[in-house]
């Protein structure tokens, strides 16, 4: 892989240039306002695609967004990489809270980053990881060091729960067969510390709606004689979870895998400082479930967060509103063997049981995937290793995180594919979040990175 | 008053003309884009009394917005009659609520108002009912018939707390002496119920914030290690009532004047329907503090409300972000005895005490005002008995109202004046709410009342 790491040197500059023009199409999945421009960024990725080399690229209709489909089959007794990828984002609100306009990419030097990070929504996820596999295969085409087909499927809505995804891997099984699926959506501890993500949380995502009395009343005329729906939407949520913070639905962590302590104990040789963590995010103390560390909570336990919540007056000054309704959006990020259909069931029954007979309550399930695990002793894995050796000059460690991507365990349901989870984002890249980043050393080690690994992949599947 | 009521019937569409320009100024106080309208109003006010006969009108700043102040005295030896009313309304929002637009005024037909009702933000609170003493007094001038000296104080910001008009009836004592004030701010219990208010509930108004991280997090990434904001603020404010719908704040109601079995029993004669009152709201089951009825929770009893609530993602679809923040406006109406400085306090000093220390809480106290009770056996009163009497047929009936009209405890304290709450509109009027409403019953009654109090009030005072 010489030549192609030297050509990757030599186009670093271009590479960056083509990342922006993707980066500032807003191609927001969750709003509909946006159609034009997923539309528009999948037109530009195929054609991205044609230039650096596949044999064909298409956008494939789906019931939502397309998916941006693309092969290079070299020889059919070559090992098959599939890379996935999303090219859609999240919303950039607050707007507010960003320093520069969420697209508008601009680099900017960080502490993390002296060396300079990319700012814009989608940056890190997953536009910037996502490309890197572009440029990586362009490289490789050019330089004739192709060692693997390769097929990319590139979808636009995953952001909003791939659903339609799911039905474009079922219809076509056979088009996307493959040894193994790439992906860069995930991150690594650190820059000098490389990592493997092997477990990820599943996710069951929630739209409840309290609904009173049938108009907004006048708090001093109807107030202390009828059920204020915030306040009972905020006696339902709290009563969700416990002192201990456990969550309360009955049957939530029947089926959850507990870790043997063999494994707790393992997984706590990862290193992690619960003072920097806090001090990263500026918090006065951690908080979670009892008798799990900050690692175990955000990795091998079920959570319950309220995503968003709104009712009544919420604007300037004092309105004494009795409010018609209240709503929130809460989610639960779940761990391997717990179902996320079985999960937002649950959730279902038990919201609408604990429900005061004084309002109505609508619980609308929004979208939901599974967790997954990745074994570290198959041969994909082992090759990730080592092409992380490579690049990064040392082994990299085997992490779960807390993120989802559903679309995981529905590839190796119905594809029978383990998938390889080789991210090179890092947990302060705020992704979801104001200023989302993506640190240049990171896009450029991801680009170094993949050749390696298709290189290894080659080798130990002869 | 013969000539005066003949005079009233052959202007009415003329007044209501006029009320209509009135309502079309959107006067909203809470919101400083209309600044330019609350102006308007003022100088709208100010010609109209000039018009009306008074012995001259002027606006007279404040801090704030300017009140609009005007007199007529015909006769030292003559009682004086404080009017007090104002031309701010409240927000307008959800406009999307609104059948027709919230100000552009029009008539309907109602179930309650088959003669036809007025739909506009402040037809009834308080523009329909505060126009209609200039309309009475226009009459009784025209007519030759005023019996009484009359000043009065129009405010722009009642809806904000009056904060402004409370330093000005300090510093111009003097000039607002009077024998009554009267006010047609409240509503009577049906069109052929006429009723008079002889009780106010006081108001604490605070709005809270609670902040976990300094920005929004990914809540996979960061989800169960965090404490989260939204899943905070839920759990303090649900901790705030119990399962009695208790106020849980100490000492909150260490001050509350109990009422007697005697008086309660009495007040359980007022005629109430709560079968008519759910289905008026389409709530399924009344709700409220145990061991008090539906009439004594909103009048004799304190109450806590949320009044909006907002934080994290609340646009279409699935964010999963865990929020860096959650806020809330809660407000306490509060009964005799009760002071809203003090409640502010409690309130303040409770909810922080109840913070978890994984988050940090700013409580801000927004405005508050005290709670009021008008004696039943003084002159005023009596002749507003008799008023309404000749007006409707029936003698009146005194009923506490849950509202609060704040100022009304300030005029006793700085003026030493009570204060005839002789209003009427009607609960389903849905002030403060989306199509706000205003019975032409209702605005014409209010004018052919008040001047039989003038009347009333100049002979009991003989």
């Amino acid at each position: 892989m010489q030549k192609t790491q030297e050509y990757i040197l030599k186009n670093k500059d271009r590479f960056l240039d083509e990342l922006f023009e993707l980066l500032r199409i807003p191609s927001i999945s969750a709003d509909p306002k946006h159609k034009d421009d997923l539309l528009k960024t999948a037109e530009w990725l195929k054609l991205k695609m044609e230039s650096a080399g596949v044999d064909f690229a298409r956008i494939d209709p789906t019931a939502g967004y397309p998916i941006v489909y693309a092969e290079k089959m070299i020889d059919p007794k070559l090992p098959t990489i599939l890379v996935y990828g999303h090219y859609d984002v999240q919303p950039a609100d607050p707007l507010e809270l960003w320093d520069s306009p969420a697209f508008e990419p601009v680099i900017k030097k960080t502490k993390i980053h002296p060396e300079g990070a990319i700012f814009a929504r989608g940056a890190c996820d997953d536009k910037g990881q996502m490309f890197s596999h572009l440029k990586a295969f362009e490289a490789m085409v050019a330089c004739d060091e192709l060692p693997c087909n390769v097929k990319f499927m590139i979808e636009g809505e995953e952001e909003v729960g791939s659903e339609n995804l799911g039905i474009y891997v079922k219809e076509n099984k056979e088009k996307l067969k493959a040894d193994v699926i790439l992906i860069s959506d995930t991150g690594i501890i650190a820059n000098d510390i490389p990592s493997l993500t092997v477990g990820l949380r599943g996710l069951s995502y929630m739209e409840v709606h309290v609904t009173g009395p049938n108009r907004d009343l006048h708090s001093g005329l109807y107030g202390g004689a009828v059920a204020n729906p915030i306040n009972i939407l905020c006696q339902m949520i709290a009563s969700l979870t416990d002192e201990n913070n456990h969550i309360t639905i009955p049957g939530f962590y029947d089926k959850v895998l507990e870790l043997s302590k063999e494994d707790r104990a393992e997984m706590a040789k990862a290193p992690f400082s619960q003072e920097a963590f806090n001090k990263s995010i500026a918090i006065p103390k951690e908080s979670g479930e009892k008798g799990f560390t900050t690692p175990e909570r955000t990795s091998i336990r079920p959570t319950l967060d309220v995503n968003g919540i709104w009712g009544g007056y919420t604007g300037d000054g004092a309105k004494t509103v009795l409010p018609s309704q209240a709503h929130a959006k809460i989610s639960m990020r779940l761990v391997p063997h717990q179902n996320s259909v079985e999960i937002s069931k649950l959730f279902e029954n038990h919201f609408k049981s604990i429900a005061p007979d004084t309002v109505s309550v609508k619980v609308v399930p929004m979208h939901g995937g599974e967790g997954t695990v990745v074994p570290t002793n198959f041969p994909a894995y082992i090759a990730a290793t080592k092409a992380l050796e490579k690049s990064f000059g040392k082994k990299p460690i085997p992490v779960r995180s807390g993120g989802s991507i559903p679309i995981v365990a529905l590839f190796e349901e119905v594809l029978g594919l383990k998938s390889i989870l080789m991210g090179f984002g890092l947990d302060s890249d705020a992704i979801h979040s104001p200023n989302e980043n993506f640190g240049l050393f990171n896009f450029y080690k991801g680009i170094e990175s993949i050749p390696y690994f298709y290189d290894e992949f080659q080798k130990i599947k002869k």
